[in-house]
């Protein structure tokens, strides 16, 4: 979200009202200049009390009002004020709404932006993050064995426990993705737990949205740049990119598999990489080393991520000029 | 041959004298406005009947007269006349000397060019043609078996005779060429004895030549154009390129694995191949088209040959740029 926040030029991110000095509330709403980022999950139908009635997740999608979240994106869309809900993740508790402003770009984040079809309608874009179950594990492994000292049998059963719900109500919308960022373990070593191989699968046929390639658009192509060029710790790192068929549409693949040494290197990679719609050679780079304290700023989450949010940014930017020129006529 | 005295400007290729006009002498050589091709069997020591005699090949190098062959390269690169003896491929004979007068560039094609290591050093630019094994024998069982009847059995025995000669005495070769032409059966399909798989290895450090590439040099490619830029029959087309060794030594490899159906798009090919040597984009399209009817001109025969000829004469304008620098000097 940082990266994406970032691109729209708001060094002002933060929570609506100013966070803990914003009189008292808790929210989830981050405000930037020209954006708004807005966390489904105040969208809950019931807090964690009435959850433990109903003995369903808040992944089940019965557990989220769409009613009011198709209402109020349409709304916020057509330029008006909302009244929104608040979820309260400390305590789980439903709060006071907050008044959320129409802003030029809203952003729509969490577990349920492509479930319901009439909200999936209204949004320009739509992206989804998609990390693997083998690199979940690992991630959790990491956190939860390593740093907090978990068995690797809760830990599974953890996962496990998860894995219904998730896979009935969140993965399918996947399917419905404009650009679906996949992580997923190295495939240069099959001992590594560590170093992810991530794909940006870009929808063809997307309206104002032109995926990006390797060299050569249409061309299978697999890229084991030189360490001279490209300096990376083991195992070492490979780009691939070529058209694919994604759930039974066609789509653009553009992947990195490894990590790198050096962001500043990037700027190679960025020079083989053609339609990222950015706006001069060099600003990937840029824009990634801005945030070379974010997580993924050596491989290739931080990478896609920028990509996708030059890619949302080149989407508000056709629109906009096309509403215009249309407000003109 | 053609496709490389084709780039030296050279419409008037032809037998020295005039052929078959020429006052009746048999000649090997070649040519052509600045060109002239040197067959290397006219350095054959005994005529075919004097090797019934030692029972040796011509492919052994006590075959072959390497203190003439040294004398006289270093005689033609010195700018001076020489009588060279004719090896009559017809009845086998060694017949009357013709005079060789020198000309800017002249090629040594035949058996031995990089045996002899004073001839070896005399040398310019060295090329070694490396047809694999299996596809020497899907040739021959192409033209021997499907086209002139013979049995399996008989042009293996055929194949396996030559084996010890060619590899004690040509083979060894390989190492000292500054690039060589593998051409080996398509890994794209492993039932499939047709298609060609070829790889343009190339020399790093040999003075005056720069190894081409495809999109970036140093890297790793794999690359398959999709079908509509570059039409292929079955099994379809892949190109590769990247760093290697070679025998020992660091080398940068071109590869085409299969053909294709429409010279006219090589063009597309050329666009990815860097530093090929050519005066101008589209010149190595042009080249193949002029000669569209040459063996391997759907494959990478073809335009492995036309590269090699580039750097030839890239090497050449080189040296003689320099050589006439230093003429000022």
């Amino acid at each position: 979200m940082r990266r994406l926040t970032n691109i729209f030029g708001g060094d002002v991110v933060g929570p609506l009202g100013g966070g803990f000095n914003n009189g008292g509330w808790e929210t989830n709403t981050l405000v930037s200049d020209l954006t708004t980022v807005i966390c489904l999950d105040d969208y809950h139908l019931n807090d964690r009390a009435g959850r433990k009635v109903t003995g369903l997740t808040a992944l089940d999608t019965r557990e989220n009002n769409f009613d009011l979240m198709y209402e109020q994106v349409k709304m916020l869309k057509e330029g008006k004020k909302i009244s929104k809900p608040i979820y309260n993740h400390v305590n789980g508790t439903l709060d006071t709404p907050e008044d959320i402003e129409p802003t030029p770009i809203i952003i729509f984040e969490g577990l349920h932006p492509m479930h319901d079809e009439r909200v999936r309608d209204l949004l320009d874009f739509t992206l989804y993050l998609d990390i693997s179950d083998e690199v979940k594990k690992n991630w959790k492994i990491q956190r939860d064995m390593e740093e907090r000292g978990h068995s690797l049998e809760s830990i599974i059963a953890d996962i496990e426990k998860r894995k219904p719900d998730f896979n009935a109500y969140i993965a399918p919308q996947r399917e419905h993705a404009d650009l679906i960022i996949e992580v997923l373990p190295t495939d240069l070593d099959k001992e590594d737990k560590k170093t992810l191989k991530v794909n940006c699968i870009q929808k063809i046929g997307v309206p104002d949205f032109s995926p990006c390639f390797l060299f050569d658009e249409g061309s299978h192509i697999t890229w084991t740049p030189p360490a001279d060029k490209l300096s990376s710790p083991p195992p070492g790192i490979t780009l691939a990119s070529g058209p694919m068929e994604y759930m039974g549409k066609p789509a653009q693949v553009v992947t990195m598999d490894g990590s790198f040494d050096n962001l500043s290197e990037l700027v190679y990679v960025e020079s083989a990489l053609k339609n990222i719609n950015s706006k001069y050679f060099g600003e990937l780079t840029q824009a990634m080393l801005k945030l070379a304290d974010a997580p993924g700023s050596n491989n290739g989450t931080g990478l896609m991520q920028t990509i996708a949010a030059f890619a949302i940014r080149s989407v508000y930017e056709k629109k906009t000029a096309a509403a215009k020129l249309a407000a003109l006529n």
